[in-house]
């Protein structure tokens, strides 16, 4: 196969490199009609033990310590940004500068001065450019939007997300980057809320204001002695330090088509695991979803006769709905992981067809101005409009 | 209103004597179209005290002792029987002879012997009889019959049916009349698997051959040594007496148009409370249902496209559907009590017509072959043809 | 049984009335140790031969037109309110004056000046009062909060509630007095946000501060040509009319505790019938309602080991369990109407021990505060204090 | 690292060979601590084009067309038989002579006869041996297991079990291999009832004995005119030809522990797509499975006090439960796919310890016995003795 070869250097080896990596790893094995092919060339991370390490386990060519290196490299055609969100902006700036294509993971920046920056440069760099909304890609949430655009769902009227942890509520947890503003840019916030505005503007529609609250139900922990590994593994000291992000950030939201929402997101909800659910209801259906169990869609019609109206679970696993066809036979279901499959397949096929994929910097900019529209909202305590 | 009464005369007055009450006194509010009201005219029981007291707690006008003179008396039009399975012949029998209609618990009696005699009986006389297999009458279930009789489901290939229960799991729980041969004929047997055989010749079909399997987990447990109330308050003695009834009943079935069928009957299963399930899938669809979610119906349809099969979960609570219109709006659910209403809706529209409503005597014969075949397939290890 | 009488004279009698009307039917013969006996004495409506009719279908001994002479009369003890919201407070007043315990509907009012009055009247009077925030009897929600009180939930985070409904969702649903500000009040919020706050209230803790968006989704339908029966009977004109209610109304809350929560009342939401949701999540537990399924209580232990830990569905069925040793075996499931029945139980003990149950008018007016901060945060776009 | 490889010569390249692939490729990376590194090293199949293909697809070093050199590769350690069920013997045996180890799909083969022949030869060999039993290292079931073996669920009383697919349903649908005796072996009883057969003797016990019923729905089906690529790719012709294996099979048990039990295969049941659900009862707990969930194991505790008794729903993702360490943090749920890598992880540590791995030839007889006493059964009409 004379397919076109893309050379891929990834920026981070934690939890977001190791799932990356399988995106890389799998897409041109599930996808055989996949553009052009990922070759994981170059891992690059700061601390070169744990890097050449994870080069070895992950199974990319070769490593090294240095981002801006790695974005000069001749033979480097695609940089991937799986790292912390403060340091998103100047690895892709420099990618840009180096005329490479950008995969950054979410959310894009820190802030939407970050954001916009970054649009700037991919779209002066030309570019292909995306941004990890992985969720898009979930062959539930993929069927949904069909749907949508069908009419399946009609006008909308609500539109309602939570985003569900649990994973910092003992006091005891350490205060890992994630709790800091100066690392993290903000908690659950930037971190869950960032999804399930995404999917509200794929599904439901551009946002017109909010009102938000973001909150901090404990505000000092322990500090972290040493991490190494991933943040599960993280310990603390007897020295407690300041949380300056959020647990929790909650808000309502207008649409610009009339539709209301209301937005969660939280680390302090006992049982949630990754527990994203939304809910979608418009003039002639409505659609529900939970990512915890992300084979299934259900969908309930309204123009069923009244006795036997009912919410569908629709399994997503046929060949027949978006990207299932790539994996196993019907009712054999696939994982989390997947998404990563997915989405590089789509980047692929942007860069190999010129064409700039979605979900892209743009998003990830129309994004943060919401998240920054709540942070502001929780300041000021008023309505916000999402500029 | 110059609407015909039916003066109802009820033996039995213990679990089934309070469900059968709350039929007789909701079933004329519920339905103002009803064609006969019942009068709760007698309640009659073996210890005078408890029958005086349950007449006055349930508002019948008056109680009695001797179900022979209840049979007799000029005023009562209907005999109700909800008593032991061991005592339902004899009653039967003496209202038949005495004109009265009938309507009897489940099973319908001890033994096949026993039901052609009380159906010889109830034809002879020439009355309106009913057996109380209440569960056809559950909005969802009256519903699955109708989306049936539709074509919705097609031509069927299985039934599948459990009834779950444990509430004898605890080797201390004492030796009730419910676990005694001679009182009840049989024990999960023909109190669960009666309910379930008789959804299947209402769903799917007639029975042609059974092959079964009756098990006693616990074969001895404490004597009662006295018991006031229901069975949950029974007290055991020291003392262990045989039980002499199956614990769990399970059994495969052929059905005359082809269908293969599984039941099965257990009062050992942890965790089933009253958790009747069955499922039903034909050529063009299926149908689930749990007797733990009775306002709910489960739809599969074949003849969606394959983007967008999927179970539909349907609340049975709307106007349009069968018996709900009784009610409340749709979404206030009702409960277990609700199908005994239906059923004397049934037996006094029965009665007002002069059309014998069903599931009648014959039907209750007709488990009755059924129970019997796969008690003789257990004692004999092979398949049984159902007479 | 020299039991107390009350004498119940109840105004209304739609769907509100049929539904009252079985709690006090069924209360007496569903907890023998019930301190006091309702009687149906008098039924009172506007229309004459409707509640003539009424009265002899749900077996009330007379009834009248007038509820001035109602509360005025001799033989009655206490008055149910279970008229529009717009005549609790005159209905009230009059029931107070004359010295009669009251049974009255929620919302307990149009707005927190006529609930306030309601209050000071009835503790001027020294009678019984209560509202009919029936939810809290629910067996699983008062298991909930014998669960939270036994210290299984912890330091409250979290609260978030919905209650989705769909019935007017066609736009050409004629303008039915529930769309109408001056006899509703509000639309979702009273109607329906009124059970939510009541639930946050009595589980979680009170309010501080709401922030809040009321919309109408359709302003303007048929107008009402002659409306017998209830709602769903009404029909439409070709003329239209202005809806003067919110079809939805969304709103944050910060509690005294320093919870969180998020609240949605609509009657667009596709699917949703009766779906009253809630989910509480604490520092060692969390605890998952919905009223479709209100048999079932949903509880998730925190202090579980992890590789045990899951949301336990726990059926609400058990005699151990509160109220639901009155009905049935575990397993056998009750209805949205037995709620009522609770009710008219606490009622009846509270009259009895001249002890006022709970929840009562002060409840009733706590949550007028809690609706009316919403109003008002709808109209300035900021958050506002609760009174 | 200097970990042992061990070269896997796979012969088989169909569904089958696609999964086996994932289970090699991910093995090594997914868990850091295996003992031996597997080796893609020679993929086999009759067609050479199409396995040329599939081997540079999947990742294998080279391919082959004749699974007797491949036995006899001196390169090779393990073969690995993905192939229809009728060559299983033949290829075993070939390894075997040769001294390869072997990791073979199920069923293990076409009868008890040439199990048992395998057996014999890979114990005279001395190598490890494996057949792919998958489901016994889904996580949530290895917790079943671990669960079991702690004595959460007592003595076992019932085990029910179904494995409901309907991929055959349309009577259009054409003579697949899978549809013919003399390929398969059998229909829906070796390909799914086997499953579930070997997850009875392992979380139940040994079975004594086996009543069941094989049942053909639609015995005349399109001559497949040319099969490229899966099955669900096959056409039909107008010729038609003879189905000559069961569409369903079903039986129950009688265990040597004294426990019954209720098995269901089908390939008729809409709705299911790969519906294996089982459950347990025990006399202190129970546990239920769905494979179409299968990051979710369901348990209920007999010894929890009776107002919190309920079904806990627990998701199987976490660190602390088995396998699940491997992939992701909790509630990043993982696919069927990654079965095959728990497998190969097991295979690997058991040949790097010497010590045979289970589920093993062993077990692949011991479910073939019972297959076949069912089988017996099903021609007999009477319960037969599992040897």
């Amino acid at each position: 196969m004379a397919k076109q070869k893309i050379n891929v250097g990834m920026v981070g080896y934690a939890f977001m490199g190791k799932a990356h990596s399988v995106g890389y790893r799998d897409a041109a094995w599930a996808f055989p009609d996949i553009k052009a092919a990922p070759v994981m060339k170059e891992l690059c991370g700061r601390n070169e033990s744990a890097v050449k390490e994870a080069a070895e386990l992950f199974g990319w060519e070769r490593y090294s310590t240095d981002y801006r290196q790695l974005a000069l490299a001749k033979d480097i055609d695609l940089v991937d940004i799986g790292t912390g969100n403060d340091t998103h902006k100047e690895i892709a700036l420099a990618a840009a500068a180096a005329g490479k294509h950008i995969f950054c993971e979410k959310p894009l920046a820190m802030n939407v001065a970050e954001a916009k920056e970054m649009v700037a440069a991919v779209e002066k760099a030309g570019v292909m450019h995306m941004v990890n909304f992985n969720y898009r890609v979930v062959p539930a949430i993929a069927l949904a939007k069909k749907m949508i655009d069908e009419g399946m769902v009609g006008k909308p009227y609500h539109f309602r997300a939570v985003y569900l942890q649990d994973w910092i509520m003992d006091p005891e947890f350490p205060l890992v980057w994630r709790l800091k503003k100066d690392k993290a840019g903000s908690g659950s916030h930037g971190d869950l809320n960032a999804h399930i505005i995404d999917l509200a503007r794929y599904l439901c529609g551009e946002f017109d204001s909010v009102c938000g609250l973001l909150k901090t139900f404990i505000d000092k922990r322990p500090i972290v002695q040493a991490q190494a590994g991933g943040l599960a593994a993280a310990q603390g000291s007897k020295e407690m330090g300041q949380v300056t992000v959020d647990d929790a950030a909650l808000f309502l939201a207008k649409f610009a088509n009339g539709a209301v929402g209301t937005f969660e997101a939280t680390r302090f909800a006992g049982g949630g695991k990754n527990a994203m659910r939304f809910e979608l209801n418009g003039s002639t259906g409505s659609i529900r979803f939970n990512l915890e169990r992300l084979n299934e869609l259900e969908y309930l019609s309204m123009t069923d006769k009244p006795e036997y109206q009912g919410w569908k679970n629709i399994m997503v696993t046929d060949g027949s709905q978006p990207y299932a066809g790539a994996w196993w036979p019907g009712g054999h279901i696939i994982g989390w992981q997947h998404t990563f499959v997915h989405q590089v397949y789509n980047m692929m096929n942007g860069i190999a067809d010129n064409i700039c994929p979605t979900p892209n910097f743009v998003d990830g900019l129309k994004c943060q101005e919401v998240l920054e529209a709540v942070a502001n909202s929780s300041d000021t305590e008023k309505w916000v409009k999402v500029s």
